[in-house]
């Protein structure tokens, strides 16, 4: 059982990933041809930890960026309106229902901060994407953490008896598909409890995978924000558009929460080269599924090998599997990390499984000869 | 007297400063070649309004944007703790004191979440850069707006006395140089009072034009930083570095309060382009003192217009200046946007000066010609 680290509370020593991307083996230069991976800076471990889109920028958005940068001197708010009107467009909802967010990250805060009330309490699944706890503490809210079910599934039923037994608002966080797991919540379950939104029970709904999601069965709750003024739905343009660097995310809600959220915000958010890089992929028709078509086939390589091995993996509906390792997921994390590719954190309540990011085909088929041969050796 | 609007009011609605790129005289071909004027994109008003370095983006920075954009779609972590370590250097502080900001709009609204209490009363001069004001409100904080001298001055004694009639804590905001003033804060007044800082009294320090302060008594609240924890400074990228667009800023604070500033701040709050732009910019010796040549010359042009005119200007220690106007301000302004430049908006306490943006002496030397026809036509 491991506590649930953040990339942020990784990544606070720089070193340690320096000291990979030197120890790793892809740094031996009889490796590095055989074995073509994604990098950031042309060297270093191959990346499968953070959910990013490894087929790197849009062709269109680096034009947009090579256009827009000689300007930026000057404040970004023609470019953030722009994309904001694209982004109404994009979902046929009205401006009045987005709000910018630096990241997806920020619209989560903006949502915890406006719902935040003296007798409120955050709940949320465990383990999830956990950033929401750090924004309810920071705002002195009591923080229940739901365990998902032994299936991975996150446990609605439970999170409901919680919301039952609390006198004051309750501030529930859903991630559908969730992370680290990949599975979509139930979506019957799912909308009869959202109908029930109100002053007493809000929601925030991050969807930062939902670009990813091959089940037809998944619908967003985009839909039900138009009504309802107790929801917020969180999007980013970090994964499968590609701009995690940039920090473009955005929220969908009703008016009167925008407003509650505006309200709440650090004024000039946005940055221009997000502005013009998010808005130029988001109009690419050919991005989103280029991006669904690779990662499928970096997905089924992974099944396959996977089955090969005898080890289970979660129904995938994001650009990252949830998959057994059989024995200590640190020591196979480390030992990965070894061999040159660094493929998770520590998540709570899962330990003998991994969450592996999908990079692209030829990324994968690395990986996939790496997880071969710990299986020669034992180790998986 | 006017209500104080800020930038993002004011571009509420996009559509009025079109229609100006519309209906400018600078749109009139005749006329674009006779007036060369810096723009956003490619056309439109002269923009002396919202006090950007238009000098353009530092070169270098270009460069450094150029070599890394096509890594953004990995997130920046590496490339923020570069440029943190990189400020650590240029300040001479250790990595604990300083955190980033998506522009110092954010260190600012982290510094009041930080500094908030259930008792906490926000001090801060009118007119000043007023967002503060919003972020007080928004933690439910009673805001003393307390107005400048008749000589524009900083009421230091009237604030001090208004933190004394507090029973609770004070906050208190200052600009150094205020804006829209541009005037210094008396030094010797400000550090003793600045000394006084206790759990009881923190300052925001706001230092965001301190590159471009040419008077020799100014001395950065930086040095106060190291021992006191209640003392927090704030800088930006956005007005000399000329990197208004990417948004970034940064705070120096004694180490308890960059964590209480950090327990508040959104995570992956930096940007891959803001980093490596402001890294470079930072890292130029050259940047620094060609912005301020260009803007002293600037200066000294603009000074003999309203000299020769009759008309009086504060001491200027900032990329702007405020100057009389003998009339009515919104009326000014009006007609110099209709003439093709955007000259300010309205500050509370202070009809009959404007706040000019000091643009590149080639700007400056039209509106300068743009004044005198003004006279002529016994506008000002």
């Amino acid at each position: 059982m491991h506590a649930t680290l953040s990339r942020r509370q990784l990544l606070g020593t720089g070193a340690a990933l320096g000291a990979l991307a030197l120890t790793g083996c892809h740094t031996s230069p009889g490796k590095v041809k055989a074995m073509p991976f994604s990098q950031t800076a042309g060297q270093g471990p191959l990346l499968l930890n953070f959910n990013e889109n490894s087929l790197g920028l849009p062709p269109k958005a680096q034009q947009a960026l090579a256009d827009a940068l000689p300007h930026a001197f000057r404040y970004p708010d023609q470019a953030k309106g722009d994309l904001m009107a694209s982004l109404a467009h994009h979902h046929n909802v009205s401006g009045e229902q987005l709000i910018y967010g630096n990241g997806s990250s920020e619209i989560l805060k903006m949502a915890v901060d406006a719902m935040a009330a003296a007798d409120a309490q955050l709940v949320m699944p465990d383990p999830s994407y956990g950033v929401v706890e750090d924004y309810a503490l920071a705002r002195g809210m009591k923080v229940i953490k739901v365990p998902l079910t032994p299936a991975f599934e996150t446990d609605i039923a439970a999170m409901k008896a919680a919301v039952a037994a609390h006198p004051g608002k309750s501030v529930v966080y859903l991630c559908n598909p969730n992370n680290p797991t990949g599975l979509m919540l139930p979506q019957g379950e799912l909308n009869l409890w959202l109908g029930e939104a109100s002053g007493n029970l809000s929601f925030i709904l991050d969807e930062a995978y939902a670009e990813y999601v091959n089940d037809p069965d998944f619908v967003s709750a985009i839909g039900l924000t138009r009504h309802n003024p107790h929801l917020v739905v969180a999007r980013t343009f970090s994964k499968i558009y590609a701009l995690a660097g940039l920090r473009v995310g955005y929220g969908i809600a009703h008016p009167a929460m925008i407003n509650a959220m505006s309200a709440q915000a650090s004024i000039d958010n946005a940055n221009l080269a997000g502005c013009v890089a998010a808005k130029a992929a988001l109009e690419d028709p050919q991005w989103v599924s280029l991006s669904r078509a690779s990662n499928q086939q970096s997905l089924a390589m992974v099944l396959a090998t996977l089955e090969e091995l005898g080890l289970k993996a979660l129904p995938c509906n994001a650009n990252f599997l949830f998959h057994q390792v059989s024995g200590d997921t640190a020591l196979y994390q480390q030992r990965m990390a070894q061999a040159g590719i660094l493929v998770g954190r520590a998540f709570s309540h899962s330990n003998g499984w991994n969450r592996l990011s999908l990079g692209r085909p030829d990324e994968m088929k690395t990986f996939c000869q790496t997880l071969i041969a710990f299986r020669q050796k034992g180790w998986v």
